[in-house]
């Protein structure tokens, strides 16, 4: 069973926005053994949208339509979908009472004809309410196949997707069973793993496949099977795992699937009963961010201070300016003193430290531009690794936050 | 003249990662004049990868490709281009030298047989050097068209595409020219906006469009124009934007480019000589890496404290307990306290403040899900307001981010 997707909007074209929203579909689609066959993004452009739907038809069987569902005049899937469908649009009563609850209820600004046209649907389609914004979904069928226009808004998109859209393919149609497992490596290169478990790829059964995905410094392992039998293939599944995991130890640090290494340091440290902190400087807040990101993050984060400038990691940190006088901001040194400083200050279990220059330009830090130094402050020991990260400020950033979670998870598992 | 993008990679269509290459592409094509008349994801698949191409080369002059170019096995591309093109793979030297190269200096796993075949190309193409990476940039003629394929590592590709791809298209081909600018507003409706500019909106000229786009209250008004003569699109462009700013005075924040609203934030603080400091609470950190993540924040942001934690709002930050206890951790008053505090103690002009529920649960905290209340003390006053941001994390933690900095931003301007 073979989806696509189609996303509307000339702002994806000009590159004005990163596309989200065909990932999460994917996602979700995946999970209930749609395999997804292509994505594609057009233009608000009545011929293009019109090509893509004929195109999506003939490779698919479930097509879903993101975006073009606004009350402005740059907006034209509902009159596109219309032309090809052969259909007309009526006024949705539900829809037009949803629009107006909305503006009462939410929206300051009194509502406009131009809103009120949001209850204007193609009259052949099945509306699917939206709870978050005046914009319904739509479900059209063609003969055996489905298609599906969805707001652009991604939270109003994702919550349509989970409640009317996956339940209704469900009872639409009859889907394989698809299973993915992807196991999160930190510490060694792509072809380093790969050279380490040929014989164990080459050995894979058909239905199985391996990818390698590297990120900045952690390398994902995704195994996918396919297949009706539901049991078969899990107990398949599990294993190969078994047999991949003793071949990884070393550089294994968890599932991800709803996992990431952030949620499994939030796991163990509320398992351990035991508390973070965080002193950021060049990584900005951003480990802090990963944390709180996931609810119950309350149960072991503390906090954390932002210490960009020097001034703050002495007046408010507390780390003794004589360190960063003999040593230099960036400097094992001064990682080591941040990290005792926010365990001490926040009285915490761990806490870890980044310290480093992103660039692009040198400033006035004696570092050069990419070197960084990160330490954890555990209960025993306090370590501490310095880095050079090279010249991208976004990747220096991001190289650093992943690793200061993969130095504090591997402490944490330490203990 | 068109672009097509093609990003290759079974993690784009399982949902597994975010496409953001295509975005990159598609902004610095716009840039140079060429408009991407589509993208298309596809799987690690040849078949699929073949037909993809076939689409392109029917619909655009320039197709840029992303992904596939790694060294394991479920990396296909090159060997789907040689089919493509009816080609056979060679060793380049230069790549070689250059995979020795990264590995001695940068890598700590010795190279492999499987590092070298990075360095086999297609016999026909130019080789573009990738400095970043072992996987080099491609570069194809067929007839009047050009196919680029490109390493699917974000930042690998885009320094090709930079110090590359665009320079060898501009001496390719001769470009009409495209000027797109973006009006930043918060506070008003997409809708509200729309009837508001009605009138200009009818009247502007054929090569011209206005596109709103919509994000977490926000809305960014987008001209796009296009032709050959660039003084005579500038000028244009220039007399639309003086009749549109006095009708949207009150909502305008500035234009969006290279600039955002962290970006106009900073720049007016630098010229200002001023300083700010955060306090955030239910925003985690996330105020501080929009305002972290360009560089030159040092030179205006002293830094944050994230206190996730009530205790932290009190020991480290020095908010009176009997606030949080007369009114709610969640609550105006400690808002302000919050604001307050984060001034005096990093002895800055401004500081922001957020405090708030964001759920899912309601936890121990008064707050119902999506209360929350952001406070910005300035010089002369400190602001308060509190909103409800809805039921949806990730949509809470946003909005929060937003609203914070819109409130910030029009405090400095009142200054």
């Amino acid at each position: 069973m073979l989806a696509e997707i189609i996303t509307i909007g000339d702002e994806i074209l000009i590159g004005q926005i990163i596309d989200t929203n065909s990932a999460f579909i994917a996602k979700e689609l995946n999970k209930i053994g749609v395999s997804v066959y292509q994505i594609t993004s057009v233009q608000d452009d009545k011929t293009q949208i019109l090509k893509a739907l004929a195109e999506a038809e003939s490779n698919a069987n479930i097509i879903i339509m993101t975006g073009g569902l606004g009350p402005t005049k740059d907006d034209i899937t509902k009159l596109t979908l219309c032309e090809f469908f052969g259909d007309h649009m009526v006024t949705n009563k539900e829809v037009l009472a949803n629009v107006e609850m909305l503006f009462e209820k939410y929206i300051n600004t009194p509502i406009s004809d131009l809103n009120r046209k949001q209850a204007l649907v193609p009259s052949t389609c099945t509306v699917m309410m939206n709870k978050y914004g005046t914009a319904p979904g739509m479900w059209f069928k063609k003969g055996e196949k489905v298609f599906i226009s969805l707001p652009g808004v991604p939270y109003e998109m994702k919550a349509l997707v989970t409640n009317e859209v996956l339940p209704n393919l469900r009872k639409t149609f009859k889907f394989p069973y698809i299973l993915h497992k992807t196991l999160l490596t930190y510490g060694l290169g792509e072809s380093a793993i790969a050279n380490r478990i040929e014989a164990f790829e080459d050995s894979l059964p058909s239905n199985f496949k391996l990818a390698y995905l590297p990120n900045l410094g952690k390398v994902r392992l995704r195994l996918s099977a396919k297949g009706m039998d539901k049991k078969a293939i899990e107990d398949q599944m599990q294993r190969l795992i078994e047999l991949l995991i003793p071949q990884i130890e070393d550089i294994f640090v968890g599932f991800e699937g709803e996992e990431t290494i952030e949620t499994i340091i939030g796991a163990q440290l509320k398992e351990r009963r035991q508390t973070l902190s965080l002193a950021e400087s060049f990584t900005g807040g951003k480990i802090s961010e990963f944390i709180t990101k996931h609810s119950g993050a309350s149960k072991f984060y503390k906090g954390g201070i932002n210490c960009y400038a020097t001034e703050t990691k002495i007046n408010i940190l507390g780390v003794d300016e004589t360190i960063i006088k003999a040593y230099g901001v960036v400097s094992n040194e001064v990682a080591k003193a941040m990290a005792i400083a926010a365990k001490q200050l926040f009285q915490t279990d761990y806490a870890a430290a980044t310290t480093g220059n992103a660039g692009p330009e040198k400033g006035d830090e004696q570092a050069e531009v990419g070197e960084v130094c990160i330490a954890v402050a555990g209960p025993s020991q306090v370590i501490v690794e310095n880095f050079n990260f090279g010249n991208h400020r976004e990747k220096v950033i991001d190289k650093g936050v992943n690793k200061a979670l993969e130095m504090l998870l591997k402490e944490i598992l330490k203990n």
